[in-house]
């Protein structure tokens, strides 16, 4: 079986010379090569050992029929791997990329300015073109980038470069408009980091409803986007006696509410806890986490489709915000009447 | 700021001019650019402007330093990237592949024959070297692949090609002697898909320790590994009324769990439930998920590692299963010693 063979003998050799081989129907062979879930997994081992045996080989798939397609790339640049939410922009822009017959290859910058930084030069100076979730770069940086590359932002919006935002200011508004219909009238929100161009859509959105509703919207922070960032965060806004919370992202919010309860506070009887972007595990923590419901897996196809545009030689500007909806789950309900009364943080207590 | 510019002018530019341009001292400009988390945002934007007012480029940094090398890729085929458990593979394995001065392309199988057989085709036809999660294709048809490229799989053992397994059988021997120490006589395992090796190696060894120590182990199945099979693997599972329910993996356990609570079901006073894997969300369901804390990142790194060994020409085939531990959470508990008595699933009774 190791033995190099002629790919001239084995071009002569017929999906039917296979499947008598195999003893199978023809239409069964190519039913194994096609379609194996519809067939027997010991008939697909049979056909596949006969195939190899004679040297079979299948026409390429359409897709890789011309060499230069399938070293196409676009490039993906996320700030943690391991976070979930990047896990969907990840689905929505590969799938996006393959329908036109492009690769997807990945950067890390695992939320470290030198690792974006790396990862942008590198990519830029060999990929077709990048969509990056870049928030380190300076906006003068990502512009002299985007002259020399194909660029596309993700969640960040910076003047004469293409983007896409999952998300828009209304879902703030919903947000906000959502806890006061509860009867919240004291709210903290715990900030992403100063740097996460979201953050700052969403606490001038966030500032606006309060102010035009008369809630008293008091910011903490800024806070790591992470599950274990959120007993700090809990703590703190704790201390300031809200009736709700709000967290920059998912993780921060799941993070927030676990912290709570392991506390003994009761959510949302005592507090109510809210979060941005319906992340993995966002509809599974306790009694489900209310949030804003951010398309991010179609960000993931939009910023795709845009920076594939773009190496086409479109040269206009795209400036795209998704809207979003508002989850509601179990973590929101009715303003708690006593919230001074509420059981005190073991963390504020020390 | 558009006008092209003359790269030998630019060449001339010197970090010290661009401090100048912006009035701030060399070693901050420098700083500007390596580490701008360490300086002011606004002086940060302000190196940045000037250095695009003059045109200066800064030297790419080392790893691009090769035209070559920024292009060398290897290459991921997962089943699903909106699954949280390859988030873990995929953080791995860039990280392994960055140091190593390779990119990673990926591939998405969405849980689907054609898809994986599309990609892999299309990923071998052209790429360095894969590190495939593939379910779908026959053995035959991977060793026929592994001789055209550098191919090691992930959680699959195939003779003659090099792979990893994250986990091993003495996991699956620690999750049964967990339970049989809590009294457990009688467990219901709900299956994997029936084309995961990591079922087969899963179901095996769970086999051999529950008949040495005594338990009475059912399979069921088989479900796809997804939480939103959780409702009908319980219902089946609690139809057979053990005192513990395993799951094939976090995801397919959570979707148990969650169906289980939600029908009246106390967990773990009524029944024990626990998983493989320790994905992301298994702590914050309910009170945390008991499972097998699979190391998946770890894998991802040795599959790369394994991979890139192959493509300098290492012709060794190894087969690696990492060790795994027990993650013991809420979710399992004292066998309870009433199971008939315990409450009838809503599912079940319909």
């Amino acid at each position: 079986m190791d033995v190099e063979r002629d790919d001239a003998a084995a071009a002569r050799i017929r999906l039917e010379d296979v499947a008598r081989e195999a003893g199978v129907a023809p239409s069964t062979a190519s039913r194994a090569f096609t379609r194996p879930d519809r067939v027997n997994f010991q008939t697909v081992e049979r056909v596949m050992d006969a195939a190899a045996r004679l040297g079979y080989r299948r026409e390429p798939p359409r897709a890789a029929a011309s060499p230069a397609a399938s070293s196409r790339a676009v490039n993906l640049l996320v700030q943690d791997l391991a976070n979930p939410f990047f896990a969907d922009l990840l689905k929505g822009a590969v799938s996006q990329a393959r329908s036109a017959g492009y690769l997807v290859t990945l950067g890390d910058a695992e939320e470290s300015a030198t690792m974006e930084r790396t990862h942008l030069e590198r990519l830029t100076g060999d990929a077709n073109g990048v969509v990056a979730a870049a928030r380190w770069t300076s906006d003068a940086e990502l512009r002299e980038m985007a002259r020399r590359r194909p660029l596309v932002l993700f969640n960040r919006e910076v003047a004469g470069i293409s983007s896409v935002v999952a998300g828009d200011a209304d879902s703030s508004r919903h947000l906000i408009e959502h806890l006061h219909a509860l009867g919240h009238r004291k709210i903290v929100y715990c900030a992403g980091p100063h740097n996460a161009w979201s953050n700052v859509l969403r606490q001038k959105a966030q500032d606006e409803v309060a102010q035009a509703l008369g809630i008293e919207l008091i910011t903490t922070g800024p806070f790591k986007p992470l599950i274990g960032q959120g007993a700090a965060a809990a703590a703190l806004a704790w201390a300031r006696k809200p009736t709700a919370i709000i967290g920059y992202n998912d993780q921060l919010a799941v993070g927030i509410l676990r912290h709570l309860i392991s506390n003994g506070v009761d959510v949302p009887r005592d507090v109510s806890v809210a979060g941005y972007d319906n992340t993995y595990g966002s509809d599974f923590v306790h009694s489900g986490l209310t949030c804003v419901d951010a398309p991010v897996e179609q960000a993931g196809r939009a910023a795709v489709d845009l920076l594939l545009a773009r190496m086409a030689g479109e040269r206009t500007v795209h400036q795209l915000r998704l809207a979003s909806g508002l989850q509601v789950r179990g973590s929101t309900g009715p303003a708690s009447t006593s919230p001074s009364s509420a059981p005190i943080l073991s963390a504020v207590r020390r």
